[in-house]
């Protein structure tokens, strides 16, 4: 089977680095052509050691990227409560990554990727939209050969504001280029992410299995859990980021709807909401698959399935 | 047992057509000092005939003053298509009504009431805000002598817009007069409101009441009913403005969460929305106690019994 | 002949206070049908205060309203710092007023007199534009027997921002009410009301009138003068809502441009901006005819000959 | 003396053609880098096609990179009706140009450029600031070598709307980027550009240089004319992106205030205003250096004599 070509562009983060792991994982039918960073979660150069650290942790070998270091317009905010101060607290980073990031900036990288490529290309947005807005600014023909944009981000509520979920927010004239480019959108937002809740069951599972990376997933849910708990009275943490890996090795496992998004960018309360038109009220033609539902039992088999992926083929750490 | 003073602000309309039966039925615990009525599911002039209609068809006596003929900025925005050409469509109104309206404003007659009542008086809008806006801008001394401000409108999601819910959206300024008053407020949302479905064996139980008033509430939901299956494909229509009845008449009936909101007036998409910090992001202090759930099934027992008081008061009508 | 009609809503404030003063001289075509008060240079009560204390001053006997005691959204502003504490510093007050503010709200008197009166009435506001507003909204009616708005307000730049004039800047909201009501304007804002300097010349004119309230007009002219050069480095102090009064006595002092206007509410900067299409960009029909010009040689004859009014009718003080 | 190193950022467009001529001519000090192009008063095509063939004229050998197509954010807008079809209209272009862009993006362009030369570098941005603010949000360093952007934009007053200037007002988010950026700026907006009409009288001096430059010149200056005194019924054009070029040549023709500018990004009238502080009311550092005065009989002087130069150097052309 042809595997289907992903650029992962992150900010992690616990959420994010998950996704990678995922994403890089034994039966994985995506193949992951670069990795690129964006300060979102984190400081761009905090992000971008963490996602070397966790490259070098499950073998990855694919350029990594540096992007953008603050929203397109406005000034940077992080949110480092939710990471701790790495962007990644929780597990001991077991070394000093030897990888380096490559010269070249993340948007040239995806624009070259993305216009190179005899496939179409997914970009897999899982921070702040600042990347990919920039490529789709610089170079509008990028459009025609990106398959789709599967990101996580917005909600029909918000966790950062009452209305605006963090990524959005964080860049929301960002996420309008995105929004209106007119790309395919496979969006996972709030509404979808907070069922894909790491409860101690889930927990004991990862725990179950032996082998370094699944440790390392463990350690990182288990910090992430914590601050749910502290920040949001949450049972358990969800692991957002994660969706988008998990769909695109698992289309199955999410429901959608096919409707109209809006990008609020200029409201006193609302700045990053993502106007979700659910009922059709707006008659906009639809732009964004928006999941709305995802079948958490199997969710959790395929999870526990990947990481167990990484045991079963020693060859690999 | 002293009653509560109630002065319905109101756009007549099929909901709070069946809130003004309710509160005024034969058991009720509310005294109604007064209706006020607001350009909104229909012309001004269509919602005070529609009001002094439903007084007429009940027996009621008590002032009905007309209030304003449009939003406090902008143009005047009916929702027509929901309440049909007279505001109350479905039903044969059963007379012209001989009631007439009072020559006071309504801002008027509400700054009047509560400034000289003993008892402190309970404002329950079921329309836009207009006229409670302006009786706060012009006589902000009210303000002492309100109890509560128990309305319908807004919710964490929206109908007219997918982030704004109509009442709301037609005057978002006078929304933000109200919600920034300081006066007590119990908000009826649609996250409530979309829990009171008048189903097929609600209509049933309604039918079943042999009573003039019932059966005109019969046709109200009827008509509403069909509305709702046309424009949203609901199976069964909402009575929004009815809860508020509901909730002043059976308080035990609902649940809220006592959270702050703020009113968005500036958003290209979100004009009108109410943005309830659920999760307590804001850090700002509550202003609102936010209907979060209603148990059904007690509900429609006490709305049946309300409906059956009126055929068993038979001097009433 | 038949004296105009008008309504004074002002805030004052020394230039709202000299205003008075004109308009009420002994030639004046003016018949002041009312004074109506608006927080705006200071708060309510002083503004008032200051209002009934002018009338002592030069023996005018009419009905002194109270209205707004705060802009209709929002919080309460006053430009303090302009007026002194009183918001009439300078001359010292003659006496405690032995006028009393009548009984009605502000609104309700401008709606009575207009409404009632056979000749048409001209409003002419001198400070934010809640009362007016207020009035508008409550009685719509009133706008068929209002002859024109004149104000002294906005401009091509500001003065309180960069963008914004304090009266509009204070009340936009209001300000759009009254600029999208249809009813004819005449705009005096910084344009013009900065060509209308009070400077040495003049002051020693108005010094040479022996009579006192030409001397009151004196003391308020040096104390403003001071402001003006420690704020804005001015070499003379602007009689900006005089304008009013002078254009109402001698419309032929000015020159206007029939112009659209709009009202900025919504701009991060810009709030409270009076949008003077100057070059028709907009193509949107006129609304107001905006004061770009005074002839100040006949303009500061005009306003001594006013003063001299006082000292040569002796009956009058 | 060492020539003053710059990038000219252009959407030629007449006064972006006599700014490149006027910058490349016999005594210029400048050194031209290169120029870029944006989609601004005509499509970008047809911008690079006029620049180009604007070098061709003018034997000008710099390379010529493309931009971008549309702002940042929202659709392309042009200017269309001022500069005709080709955006160049009235005089014949004498050919097709032999010379080609070159293949690096203008952004590219402009970073190389600035951070491999020793010499700062000072970007003339004369169109929408969508190149200049992409360059600085994906390579934030070259805020470290750029020793100034000298641009022409905004003004107290507007063109395109009444508040806003065209430029700024295609892309208010590039422009809001740009002034926040801390890179010192030079801004020739509406109130000194329009005081460099070329009036009757300017126009017989262009007309008496015997050189083809100066003559393609004289008839981009009557179509221009032309277009002035049908839109706005000026009586004569005003040249005013080659204000930057005079400027950059001639210091000492103009006359500035150091003061803060505001870009508004969110208002409803006021979009691309920049709001100019000339009373230092906001009390905000000063980030510009505002031109309010050029002395017109030098500038047409210095004009002259640029153009002389050309018949003056034989070699050249």
């Amino acid at each position: 089977m042809v595997k289907r070509k992903v650029i992962l562009d992150c900010d992690p983060g616990h959420d994010d680095a998950i996704s990678i792991i995922l994403a890089a994982s034994k039966e994985s039918p995506l193949q992951i052509e670069a990795i690129t960073t964006v300060a979102g979660n984190i400081d761009l150069e905090k992000c971008t050691y963490n996602a070397l650290n966790v490259c070098e942790m499950i073998g990855l070998d694919v350029p990594v990227a540096m992007g953008a270091e603050k929203p397109l317009l406005g000034k940077k905010v992080t949110a480092g409560d939710f990471h701790g101060e790495s962007g990644l607290d929780g597990p001991e980073l077991p070394s000093v990554p030897v990888r380096k990031p490559v010269d070249q900036h993340a948007v040239d990288l995806i624009i070259e990727k993305v216009l190179e490529s005899e496939q179409k290309i997914t970009l897999v947005p899982t921070g702040p939209l600042t990347n990919i807005a920039l490529a789709l600014m610089k170079e509008p023909k990028i459009k025609e050969n990106v398959e789709e944009i599967v990101l996580m981000g917005g909600g029909t509520f918000g966790n950062w504001t009452p209305a605006a979920e963090f990524n959005i927010w964080v860049d929301a004239e960002a996420a309008e280029v995105v929004f209106e480019s007119g790309v395919p959108i496979a969006m996972f937002g709030l509404d979808v992410t907070h069922l894909a809740l790491a409860d101690r069951e889930v927990m004991d599972r990862v725990a179950a299995v032996d082998h370094p990376v699944a440790h390392f997933v463990f350690e990182l849910l288990e910090f992430f859990s914590k601050t749910y708990k502290d920040v949001f009275n949450f049972e358990a943490g969800p692991i957002h980021d994660a969706c988008t890996a998990m769909y695109l090795m698992n289309p199955d496992l999410f429901e959608f709807k096919h409707v109209h998004v809006d990008i609020e960018t200029k409201g006193e309360y609302t700045k990053g909401m993502t106007s979700v038109d659910l009922l059709g009220v707006t008659k906009k033609p639809p732009n964004v698959h928006f999941a709305v539902h995802l079948h958490q039992h199997s969710f959790w088999d395929r999870f526990e399935e990947a990481l167990k992926s990484y045991a079963e083929a020693p060859g690999h750490l």
